[in-house]
């Protein structure tokens, strides 16, 4: 069972690929899209995203069983604000946010009685952003959490739950705060260190661009690919998830400094050892399912 | 012209991928490996990986024209020292190892008068290693780096560039000190970080391991790759390029922490700023034809 109407607030990668899995899915219904900038309105018609695509966040929830918030996070709390008077009693809204606690606090306040907030998170991406960025399998047998407030209506949770499973995603239920540090270890720091490494190739003046770029497949390119993501998503992540992040950022370079030293003093065995270790973690992932030797970012589809 | 006669010292990645891309390209002539573990010339005679797999490495360079030094970079010197009375007179010796400074002063003395050494170091790799790892292409449109001593013979430097053009790669030459500052930047700092971000992930006792490895598909997963890389190959290279290594993580953790400044302080227009300048690089890197969008590693073969 899924929702009759569903509305996207926000058409960048997340949304525009949670309508063409939607569509894939073959989950009938009216899909109604509104994007803050007009450029973004004008290209989703042009390309066939949304059913029909509003002017206004309050006409596209109008009369919606379903509404997604997929903006950067920092303005979630206004978009909710914004939609709050026109929400059909029943509804459920969701968000899409990488960040739950901040989220929680900034959205809830303007959720209706009678209408059901669940946050989620469905963790998938690539460096592209905007409403062309989109694809119907960016979910398939990736995980969408699932973080549903203490007195969460449990058919609507599991109503949502089978709507994620339809767009091909897995499903996990967790609190706020540890999705807060789970995200920042799987992510939130992996992107800022992978910044921060491209900001300082591009300063350095020793070394120029042109090497940079030419040489870049020695491992750097990895580092690229994910600094290549939304800007304003992730300057939103980090205000966002701030101590969650700052504090993995201590144990991050604790451990840097470590390394660092082995290297100053010639320890070898420490530096062995510890290259070592990581490698498992690598065989572990491989055999979730979560990637592949092919490099074809994992995402066949798996049987369910 | 190539060599009649080639013999690779070290049986890994890189030296596997060198005898099936000669073996491509049609370069005719006879190839002798030698490695010093007996299971790795085991598993190399079994999936025919040389011509001729020898039980040592002066047998091996007898009588070679080329001879190719593939072993970790900690133990090329005494690996030089091994072969040196059995390299046969107008021989070319290179080296594949991604430091050059330290494996100069090592390997040279032992060089005797009339072979000619180049080091050369190709940047190319995976995060795979050992004789079953490597296959043809690896070094299509990749950049091999040449740095010939001041007195190279111009004959000698030009002979083993068309070798490597046959092999797929690009050459540049470059001097060792500049060498082991790009390689700092593009490579060797890039796997020290991810090492280090796998590391801490999975120390993490507030975050399971299972978590870690479900939910790698938001960026971690990138590290990982990086952070599979052969443990002793990464040891001798952090140990040998010390001084490089240890300059360029001033300058990364400088960075990082004027970004967790800014993330402590709420400065969103330093990040934003930040994040959308690294984005202009990866777009050099995409136009270079040193990655792709698709997936594929940017591995397509251009023409030359």
């Amino acid at each position: 069972m899924s929702y009759p109407r569903v509305a996207l607030i926000g058409l960048g990668l997340i949304a525009s690929s949670m309508f063409w899995a939607m569509r894939r899915a073959g989950l009938a219904g009216d899909v109604a899209g509104y994007a803050r900038s007009a450029e973004t309105r004008e290209t989703a018609r042009r390309i066939g995203l949304c059913d029909t695509v509003c002017d206004s966040a309050a006409e596209a929830v109008a009369g919606a069983d379903l509404v997604v918030l997929a903006t950067p996070v920092g303005v979630m709390g206004q978009v909710a604000a914004e939609i709050a008077p026109h929400l059909k009693s029943g509804a459920t809204v969701i968000d899409v946010g990488s960040v739950k606690g901040t989220v929680i606090s900034d959205v809830s306040p303007h959720i209706p009685a009678g209408v059901h907030f669940i946050p989620c998170h469905p963790m998938a991406g690539t460096e592209h952003s905007g409403p062309e960025a989109g694809f119907s399998t960016l979910f398939d047998n990736r995980w969408c959490l699932i973080v549903p407030p203490a007195d969460a209506d449990e058919a609507a949770v599991e109503r949502l739950e089978s709507y994620w499973h339809a767009l091909g995603a897995n499903t996990e239920r967790m609190d706020a705060e540890h999705h807060d540090l789970v995200c920042a270890v799987v992510s939130h720091i992996p992107h800022l260190i992978a910044y921060t490494m491209v900001g300082v190739a591009d300063d350095l003046r020793r070394v120029s661009d042109q090497e940079v770029i030419k040489f870049s497949a020695a491992g750097f390119r990895d580092f690229t690919r994910i600094a290549a993501s939304d800007p304003t998503m992730w300057r939103d992540v980090f205000l966002t998830n701030k101590d969650a992040t700052i504090e993995m950022l201590g144990r991050f370079t604790e451990e840097l400094f470590a390394l660092q030293r082995a290297i100053r003093t010639g320890d070898g065995e420490q530096l062995h050892a510890y290259f070592t270790r990581t490698r498992a973690i690598r065989r572990g992932i491989l055999q979730a399912g979560q990637d592949t030797d092919k490099p074809d970012f994992g995402r066949a589809k798996v049987e369910r």
